[in-house]
């Protein structure tokens, strides 16, 4: 049975958050557009800048992501989901953060049919 | 000579901050889908809460929105818009305050062919 649009967007994002756990770079990285762009707390991040962050945390930090999505709206080759995130942060001999909030992120899809992120503002801060 | 969807949308951020400077309620009402979503650093606001929130400024602040858009992407009945945004917000009697930050808008063009804000997430702080 295929999955319906909406149930690709929900398997995008655990994808995603299963691929930053591993620290699978190449997997998080088929999963954004090349002019993705994240805004955050802490200043705005293109593709280059996330790559970055994510290469410096890889190997250094257990990193958990537990998505509690509250809603997800496909229209014609966009989508935009909000998510209640909660992203657990455990330094290797160190002591583990929580980070919390709420993200809106909107996803399109390619002319090859897959759907990546696009653009994604974080409200996430130290809980 | 009419405008672009892009341009409406433009419009609209500006009307939008002119009838907040205003203290004009029914203007940004009309500005806002019924089920629209603010996520804010403070949490998240629906229609109803942003109308309480704008009633209890309106006459006791003066409010002043500068828009530094960044892009408007308009694809179908939905459009994107990225802005930095700063607020100046003085309180009659009181000490002016600003603030700034990354602004991430979904709008959704209604059957009446109007643009209306749908989903905002708002990374405005105190600068």
């Amino acid at each position: 049975m295929s999955l319906t649009e909406e149930g690709k967007i929900r398997e995008l994002i655990d994808t995603w958050l299963e691929a930053s756990k591993a620290g699978d770079l190449e997997t998080v990285r088929s999963l954004m557009t090349d002019d993705v762009v994240f805004l955050t707390r802490d200043g705005v991040m293109e593709r280059d800048d996330f790559v970055a962050s994510f290469q410096a945390m890889a190997g250094n930090v257990d990193l958990n992501g537990l998505p509690d999505i509250q809603e997800i709206s496909v229209m014609g080759d966009v989508a935009v989901c909000w998510n209640k995130l909660r992203v657990e942060i455990k330094p290797h001999g160190g002591t583990r953060k929580v980070h919390a909030g709420d993200v809106l992120t909107v996803f399109r899809r390619g002319a090859d049919g897959n759907w990546r992120l696009w653009r994604d503002a974080n409200l996430l801060a130290a809980v």
